[in-house]
């Protein structure tokens, strides 16, 4: 059986999961902290979303720590294929919602009367963490799904 | 060597083909005719993404219906491999154009000064036309990434 980096199990696993959890709560907080994100559809979406990827990655970063440390990687094909779907899944709804958050950023920005700045620059700095995040997810998704046929 | 139904060269594949053809040629001309479109960045992308799925959709529809007229499908891994990136980056490309032009169109609809109800159903027909358009350059793309291992 191949050890391919960056599938579950590996240490490049653990560091990409961590990378989403961070980006994810990054995306999160500044989203939703002292700004009024609920006037916006987009952006209740986007917290929604970062709501559901918070935990999936923060577990599975539990479990890659887990299986590094003890040194025996998960390789049971059913559960390798739920994590190669809920990332695949996952990884579409936050492209989703980073795309959408920042189309409706770059209108807030053109209109007629422009949102404060404070405001603006932190629903672009949520936007750019959601893409960061979906990347990571993405890539993730990669590795998994390159190692299935091979168990 | 398997046949995956779906895949490039079958009957199933030209029907994918024609209907991404189809629903992105509706979007662009729904989005582009008669609208205003040019204001607004999703907008433009929306275009821009559609102009470049339009022409990949209608080659390849082209390939599979010589491939099932002459019943000779087409299996080389290199071609292969450039067919599914190509699906896989367009289908990322479509749906960031859908979600942007959605969530702009969700705006306007619920902004201050409502745009007239003509163009905003046109820019939603667009956006739907787009999603189906992404749902089945999705299809294609998985079809075509399930048959690659096995050439």
């Amino acid at each position: 059986m191949d050890e391919v980096p960056g599938s579950v199990g590996t240490s490049a696993s653990f560091a990409l999961r961590l990378g989403q959890t961070l980006f994810s709560s990054a995306s999160l907080l500044f989203m939703s902290v002292g700004v009024d994100f609920y006037g916006y559809t987009a952006f209740c979406y986007l917290v929604t979303i970062m709501g559901l990827v918070i935990p999936w990655s923060f577990t599975l970063a539990l479990v890659d720590g887990y299986s590094v440390l003890v040194k025996c990687p998960l390789r049971q094909p059913g559960i390798m294929a739920i994590i190669v779907v809920g990332d695949w899944v996952l990884s579409i709804l936050t492209l989703a919602a980073a795309c959408s958050t920042s189309s409706v950023v770059d209108l807030l920005l053109h209109s007629n009367e422009p949102c404060p700045s404070k405001f603006c620059s932190r629903y672009q700095i949520s936007a750019t963490m959601a893409f960061f995040s979906w990347f990571l997810s993405l890539a993730s998704s990669l590795f998994n799904l390159w190692l299935l046929p091979s168990l």
